[in-house]
């Protein structure tokens, strides 16, 4: 029974003890051996995995290059394209390339997309960042949704200290199934685009500020209490998650 | 010009211009007056409300219920249907009805619905909930997802410390849009089910809870950190939020 | 199948498929419905319901005096003894009296034991609070443990400010095979304790105290840092937990 | 020598010492009678009193009423004028007109104007506050600007996920020489007026909102690290000092 | 249209549709295309850019001095002088000096001001320091304001500790518009300046101290809270802030 | 062997063995029956008790006043005079009057001196306050001061926005032995006292407050950070725990 | 009298005393001579030493190589085997070696066992760890814990998002007498195993992370307000204490 | 007029204009060219100078090794002795040797004492520590209080999960008329010697520790929280003000 088996391979299974081919005791002890998702209860995907749509992804900060190495040549014996790399260095990316690992990095968010493919870009996702120092987050967020399949656009440095750059762009942010809205220091962009759009917002606070921003916390209780509709809130510089929300959210609209 | 003037309305308001009709200090005049959003920049909704879907919201805490109530009878005359009035008495709900705002009101999570109408309810948004303390944000945010016209299934005391209600209820987690997330305590409750649907999850930490649940920073901070995919959170016991969010997710699916 | 089902009750209903007796639809069917427990998976428990040695639990707290009387009698008439019930006013416990539940109530630590019965008190269980505040923390912790068939030594009012109290009870402390140390304010007591015995410490921080003891995070981070060994920590004010984890550690070392 | 004293009088008195008017033994003890500000270092003022331009000011909160009464009959003797009494409830209110008193009381922020006399507006001060349950604040520093003689604008319910709302005043921030931006929640409110105006701006957090805007310091971080320039920040709901501060810059600019 | 345009552009725009000499259809297209502030809702400046006055700034930290030298080639292109560059350290002022860029280099404050030329001081800005350890703060405030045009007086190392040494400036402060007070530690220099000056003060709260200044923030919530009228706060370490703030306070009372 | 029981009494006990009268079975029972500071090793005083000078002290909250009448009565039998009850209110100390125990109560600080008898007053203490709402930690710290046999000066409203008042108090504040400086808000008093005396210092913050005083967190951080030298703090409103230690320094230095 | 002199040592010294061999005086001084454990009162065990069960322990962090070797070899030359040394790195445990001390050196966890000797392990512990990231604490656990004698079984990267990786270990987690429960991020890892066993849990959170994991924090508040029974907390990264308080819990079970 | 300039002086001065041998304007002139502690309202120490008793400090952290020399000059021409220099490295003590101030330095503590000379060491400060990382602080506390003149006794490693350690030293704590006690980690050893001692206590928190010791902040609170009596408590890591505060205390009770 391999990896493949569901809730049919379970009454295939019964079927097999009706029919008298596998005795009781055996079936119980292939039903505990079963990998938990095949019992329909859970998915076999790994942590941070992403099995939906075109991509999965591998969390890079923590582990070795052979670790990752490890796992991403697994991933792609069992065909997986575009799979997503985070938080990984220059040295690590070469590394990869150098053991044969098809990879494209991008140093700026440090982020790579192994064995790539070109994949059918659908919907409208915007990735909007408040500064320059927020372009790393953004960019981890929209090459995080494009690997997966969704359009993207990009609308950067349009904090809100100076509105009539944010909304300049209020073509692209109306016709958006998803909002990416990613910020340091007073995190008040949420709020604001909140005001503008009706799909839903991942607001993603970022560590970029001095002093009193506290690391993201205080971009990040901004985000929480905004008094727009619509915002909901990941880690701080979770860049990744909130492409991955983004891209189902734009996903569940169709092509 | 009326509040439903678009972009569509300025370019009329040039050709009258144009034409002569209007002089340039009047058309200058008439564009500084308009709502901000009628030239396409943001929308005309206040604060809190939703104009997407069938129903539009009243946050009703801070509010006197004299104020409610002249907000009600304005939208009433305006045509809204299914307006979510949240956090109010049984006080407040009887002076409403005793006005004469037809009033379906929910004691539990101290929330009403005026102009209560019929509305089609769609796809599929499921409303998890640790423990039974929760339940009334649990209910607001139901409730409010019921209203904005999306077919709700709840799933209460589902406590990750007793991992097999959760997971009695797979078959309905599966067929998820949406799922609404609320837990107290140590917030656990979205992780687990974010590793299990593949649809994007709203998490909703509550307040409930003792010493060091800190008024439910420690489950916000839980959720904050989830190690599962897909997501994201808002304020505490903010049901509302996470059920409007939730709506425009699922909405977003078609019927 | 009733809730007493378990891994063996699996194996009886393979052989039943086996035999031709069940259909294997309708043992998927019967699967499906079972407890997750039922599996092996887990425990069948309610949530903070403990069914090892004599007793069981219902966090009081948030609940309805319906809601508990409905769970008692559910628990009355499966049996169960010694139900400790948590976080009850008087009048709680005399709504319960008047509707037949037999209950002995302990109206300082505001806990009941519902369906009382003598059970054999085993090992040894020690209850140590450093102040009189801190004393109906300590009946939680200690009535908890009576209920579940420990042995309990009461020792309070022993905090570090005054060593020759604590020191003065050094044999019970030396005979404990668990100790429970409930403390406020600088929540030293657990590190004394660690350095004097052996045996495994639960340290309770208690929100008692004003100014920077900060509704108990000065005792809990203190606890948390201790220098000496086998110290673990539970929530502010969690008693019941305390005495549950003692009765734990102690009934594994028999009678 | 009476309160009047300045260094011209230190220089009088050492020049009847000088005279043999004064011995040096009865100088040093008068100079040490001397309140300090008669020596030039300091002013005499009350803790929290306004002594610049029309009014001075009694914080009233932790005051009896028999202590406001004894301080406002005092003032009165000496001809203060317009004395700005905060955070007194109604009764008091009505305890001090009962004694006679002459107070101008507004029951919404709490606050009276004593011995009220007609002032000259002068300038411009714009008061902005994001949402109606910011009016209490909001209005405590209206009256106190317009009772030390400034000219006030009132821009409220212009939270930022409505920008329209804010943006069709315009008019009155550009003309504006200081603006009080008022806003609990997330406080985004100051950024965005921050990109907008050239005049200094002071911000006043309030502890409006609930779960994470943890009783205003979600909007005192969010106005602290304020992307925008000119943004000062005082006190959660410290609305007279914000007004007190948007009147000192604007009577700088003169009548 | 070029970039001075205003709301009277915008009439001269509607007067060319008028005239038919501009399509309405075009019209559109060209007001969309303006900045939002030619329409006067907002100012074309940059993020942190200040354009009164004198001079303007570019936030050095996290900036390639690549990317400011592009800013600082645009703005010299353009005219401006006296750009205040924060943040940077001397290897990006020897990289900007030798592409050209006329610079005049702090080291302390790491702070320059490109395209530098003469420029009128006016008023009175003092700039009080607490400890030695706060001067780089101060020295970024008072060189901020003496290259937005302000007369700056520097009074440095003048802690609460020893009062005489911050009494012995009380002409200087007597006669200041705006005072900038910055200290680290226990922060309460700006509550004693604020007992002795009528004119308001910005308080900069330092990361200068150890153990409990928390990175600043006991200065920052002393500040916060100060007894004293007039003072209103900055972020943590942002002496460009104050600077500027304070420059256009000073400012508002002429030269 | 009573409770005066010290070192020479386990001497005399050994010699007791030594001589026949005691067997050592009895005398290593009777040893670990002493309390423990009959070794030498500790006190035996009850918590929070106070045995030096003249008084003890009952801290009352969280005590019923059957309770704290138990404890006085015990002490009023052992010949204890001038015992400080802190904490209680009115109620309990008509109870206590009621029940025969002498009291002097003062209903502001909620204290009580009972068997109260007069006793010299030595030295000098200095209770500087910084606020009106403040007086009553003050007091709670001046009148434990006096119970325990110190001359106390009393120096209220001070604070730091208005130095003349404090520095016009510079005799008593240079002939103290010890000062306590009680401030809530920025707590910046005792920093400025710490500049001008050389004797120790205990610094009390209070709870007084609005806003980001934290409940008195504000003003502990700035009393812990001072510049000054010479400064100790003491928990939030502990004004007990400094005038006891305020008499233990003063007391040094003999009558 | 050896270090190994007890209770019955001081009744030996009493009899001494009884017998005229040694003076009451001289007694008095040898009891305050001998180590307090001596009187039965405390152990004397080094800080952080454990002497149950089969080994002791040096807390490395903060000690130079040359206190460690020293600490070492006076434990090698009493006796000591198998003693865990935690928190050295390689270049220390080289150190260690070259001087001749025999060591067991595991670089990951940086934790070696000194003097190591075969020792018997008996029942069982299970250690779980929720992300490849926390294994080195999970080492940390389970290395102590088997230098102490304990069978342990390792489960790692069984983070709560992918629930059947973990439920596929039920049967060694059903089989544990103490569960140690590992986990950074959201921490939940130890309420899921609350729910499936009854044996105590040992939690303890990691500092892995980012953002708002705050070094640990928010695992440590999840695992304080965990739902389930029997979850005790240590501190962040404490994988020895949990070790050791596992092995305590466990070796209560005997062999 | 030199620095010694004293109330008497002033007296002088006036006596002088009263003799016609100063003019009133020369006399003004002087008075406010005087050093405010002339006046007798302040001292004339530098930012934490000390001044009493037989020494003086510099605190080194955060200034250049020149501005130490410069400074340690001044005060040796001024005649200054064991001049306290806190938190310089080897190479500033290298540096100020070589530049010819001679200088005792303790690497461990980072301390120097700068024109050292034998002082007569008086009554008794013990200076009591938990573990041995905490010694640093210690010796900054120990040597700091033995330059200012005090007979130290050190007291190490004695924290409170081994009471038999402290306890063994209780003759010196008895005699002690101020003791330190230095703790990181849970700072329950303050406690502990408070329960012992009637002297007052000075407490340093330490930032020894990991995880939730947060850098002090756990120890700060335990001590500030202390149920013990006669303790009070100075910043993280602040050996210095403790052993100053200690020796003021000390040299109260003569020698």
């Amino acid at each position: 029974m391999d990896k493949a088996c569901t809730k049919a391979d379970i009454l295939c299974l019964l079927r097999e003890v009706g029919a008298g081919a596998v005795t009781p005791e055996e079936a119980l002890d292939r039903m505990q051996a079963l990998p938990f998702s095949d019992l329909g209860y859970a998915k076999v995907d790994y942590h941070r995995a992403v099995r939906q749509g075109t991509g999965e992804a591998v969390y890079g900060q923590g582990k070795t290059q052979e670790q990752i190495l490890g796992i991403l040549s697994d991933m792609r014996v069992n065909g997986s394209r575009n799979i997503i790399v985070t938080r990984i260095d220059q040295g690590v990316a070469d590394y990869l390339l150098g053991e044969g690992i098809p990879l494209e990095y991008h140093p700026f968010p440090r982020l790579g997309v192994a064995m790539p493919e070109a994949v059918e870009k659908r919907g409208s996702v915007v990735v909007a960042g408040a500064g320059t120092s927020d372009v790393a987050v953004c960019e981890e967020a929209a090459l995080t949704a494009e690997a997966l399949g969704n359009s993207v656009t990009r609308i950067y440095d349009v904090g809100v200290a100076g509105l009539h750059r944010l909304l300049s762009h209020h073509d692209a942010l109306m016709k958006a199934r998803a909002v990416v809205a990613v910020a340091g220091m007073e995190g008040a962009l949420a709020s604001v685009i909140g005001g503008l759009v009706s799909c839903p917002i991942v607001a993603v606070p970022t560590s970029v500020g001095y002093g009193a921003s506290f690391g993201g916390l205080s971009a990040l209780l901004t985000m929480m209490n905004s008094c727009a509709n619509g915002i909901s809130v990941v880690n701080i510089d979770n860049g990744f998650g909130a492409g991955l929300i983004a891209s189902r959210i734009n996903q569940m609209g169709g092509a």
